[in-house]
């Protein structure tokens, strides 16, 4: 196909008449279609139903160290979750605790804690002048949101397929002891499906804060939800835990995961990991804050999953699903926009995410026109801080949701969309 | 019996004698019995079991509004879970936001977010110089625990069969801006049993708080937690949310309960009723910490009891077995140290404590003579800010776990240490 952008204003003039026809033909069908959330399918969730089953009236509700999972206790968790999650997640089972079905929700608290109370005894942040998180662009828009609901100035650091820009990291964290923390999604990144490679992580572990407080919000929310089978087709991170211990900085990452994209959204299991250190500060204030979490339904995972061996048998399945999706995806990107010069988009393996970068300027505009249509997506900007992609490029497309064939459809009007803004854009100029 | 206040030194000694071979005696048993915290006991919850089949493989998960609870969404909570625990607190249902599995948790959200973001766009209580809650007392100690963890400053006010000191609260509230809220347990209290006569409520209602950002914590947590059978038998108390309105105060009162200790322990729903207004304040950061809380456990609840009536018939079978733990202790104390004048004891119809007074001076050996002859009660002084019970006089006795067979021997040993305690203090002062 000839790229659009050496097409002379004729040329775009004659292509745009075409595609205004085929948009309206398009918004004609009347589709309903959402791309916007990282949700999992219904097919997906039937797959998890038999954990239902997992606990009933005959079932002993007894931990494997003797505790009536019934009643008040283990405000960490129950120490077989404490395994499976750090099974996830490549950690010690002492590394983690098991919270309630919200890793974000951890995050919060981490923050909201910081704000009142300080990281493990330094200054409570409420009492400071100013406070940064440094922010990985594109990155998962309710990250943003939390720091910007407590008033953190946030500072997007750029994304490469090899993960942050670690240079800038290094710049920002080394020396700026108002740098407190970092947003990271270390695999299957959202939204570009990037994994951090070695020595992005070694970097990481080798950050020497300007500030004592600074900590890596290592949210590992894909840790296992590969696309393709077999460990040659998959990503590998490495454990930052493990990591920060050998560079003799132990207290340097939260890690966080959970099973809400595993077994349910919502009413999945969530776990922090850290060094013993963070730990204890963390328990503490927990322990003012709750009796303890939702010890059933740590159980009922335990009971269901038996093991890490089986939780990874089914997010195979989920994989398989998750793939025909993403594939379809792609099919319909490479097909419609292969060689015209108006967008470039990521190819993950894993995650819930296509990372799709239009011409500047035109996000916005895609995002509305696709609406008009009928395809819902992700707010443009809203993998930036404060909503605000300074190139208005950035789109995320969730492909979990719909059916392959909606997907399909889907991509169709956006794909027609990229197109007919692209043409406007490039006529404006030309 | 005669009282241990009119004997004489010879008897006091006489007496301090026979004490301490009985005291041996029980030692000598081995007994391990908690009575420390208001823990319902395994049979209590062997009732609950079949909630455990509430929800099945075979079951649909789609709520009555079609939302799929396996799925993200709904963050406020399913209409048919806000409808139940309304209920349980005579509230509208639109007055209500379900959320996880711990009141207390909400109530610390509530702390945690006045510090950091202020109520309902007031000051952050974090930028103020001065923070101070009012605690009737005896209390709740994890009450407590919160405001201290927040560096509040706590004030006692003392609790009547009536409920707390109105004329003390009514001359704190309206006059000093500096006092932001009040810990109430208003129906059973924690740990007397205690309920508001309907003056005290409606004087809550009518506080014209100097702080604009002033409110009551009222936490409902024994609102279904009946003892006696029969309306007559019950306490009532009225509605603080209707009273607020009606005083032209919508906004004065957040009220909290849950199924804690209703159906599991750790595995409930808990939730928060207030105005609209202070709702939008709670929503507006509950959206950014989380996705949603477990609406499958929400329609779990919902499934079991069906409705309100439902839930209250299995109330009457918890409250038939938690009687006749009250009434074991409350024998055992009647036979052992009537007319002794060495303690009195409250004699709830509802909630899960008895609460204890010692001789001045007591509690703190009491409870660590019951502790060398095996029998945990809760800390003295827990039932007061900091810990500091100012007469080192009550004792929080918790009969709900053991059995009503471990109660009785409990109490025993109980009675034992507050006579041998107690004739050790008059004999100092002899």
């Amino acid at each position: 196909m000839k790229s659009y952008r050496q097409m002379n204003k004729a040329e775009l003039t004659e292509c745009k008449a075409q595609l205004e026809k085929a948009f309206e033909e398009a918004k004609a069908k009347g589709l309903q279609l959402d791309m916007s959330r990282g949700k999992p399918a219904a097919m997906q969730l039937d797959l998890v139903m038999p954990m239902m089953d997992a606990l009933t009236s005959k079932s002993e509700l007894i931990s494997e160290s003797g505790m009536d999972c019934r009643n008040y206790g283990g405000p960490d968790g129950l120490p077989e979750a404490k395994a499976l999650m750090a099974a996830m997640i490549d950690a010690k089972p002492e590394q983690v605790v098991v919270c309630g079905n919200s890793s974000l929700n951890i995050m919060y608290d981490t923050v909201s804690r910081s704000m009142t109370h300080g990281v493990c005894g330094s200054t409570p942040w409420c009492k400071l002048e100013e406070i940064k998180f440094l922010c990985p662009v594109p990155g998962y828009d309710r990250h943003f949101k939390v720091t910007q609901f407590f008033g953190i100035q946030m500072i997007n650091i750029p994304m490469s397929p090899e993960g942050p820009d670690m240079d800038l990291v290094e710049n920002y964290v080394n020396h700026d002891p108002a740098v407190k923390g970092i947003w990271c999604v270390p695999k299957y990144s959202n939204p570009q499906g990037y994994s951090y490679s070695d020595e992005t992580v070694r970097r990481f572990a080798a950050l020497t804060p300007a500030a004592e407080d600074f900590r890596i919000y290592w949210d590992n929310a894909y840790c296992v939800h590969h696309l393709y089978n077999g460990a040659e087709n998959q990503d590998h991170i490495l454990n930052i835990l493990e990591e920060c211990e050998k560079a003799g900085h132990p207290d340097l990452a939260f890690e966080f995961c959970s099973t809400s994209k595993v077994s349910f959204p919502g009413a999945g299991v969530a776990a922090v990991a850290s060094s013993e250190r963070n730990l204890e500060w963390i328990k503490a204030s927990m322990h003012v804050q709750t009796i303890g979490h939702d010890k059933i339904n740590q159980l009922r995972h335990v009971r269901y999953y038996k093991d890490f061996d089986g939780l990874m048998q089914q997010m195979q399945l989920h994989g398989d699903m998750m793939r025909s999706k993403f594939e379809a995806v792609e099919k319909r990107l490479a097909e419609a926009l292969d060689g015209l010069e108006i967008g470039t988009w990521t190819k993950p393996r894993g995650g819930y995410f296509i990372s799709f970068d239009a011409l500047p300027g035109c996000a916005k505009a895609i995002v509305a026109k696709c609406k008009e249509a009928g395809v819902t997506l992700t707010g443009a900007g809203a993998t930036f801080p404060y909503g605000l992609d300074p190139q208005d490029s950035n789109i995320r497309i969730a492909p979990s949701f719909p059916t392959p064939r909606e997907m399909s459809d889907a991509t169709e009007v956006f794909v027609l969309c990229v197109k007919l803004v692209s043409v406007e854009k490039l006529l404006e100029n030309a």
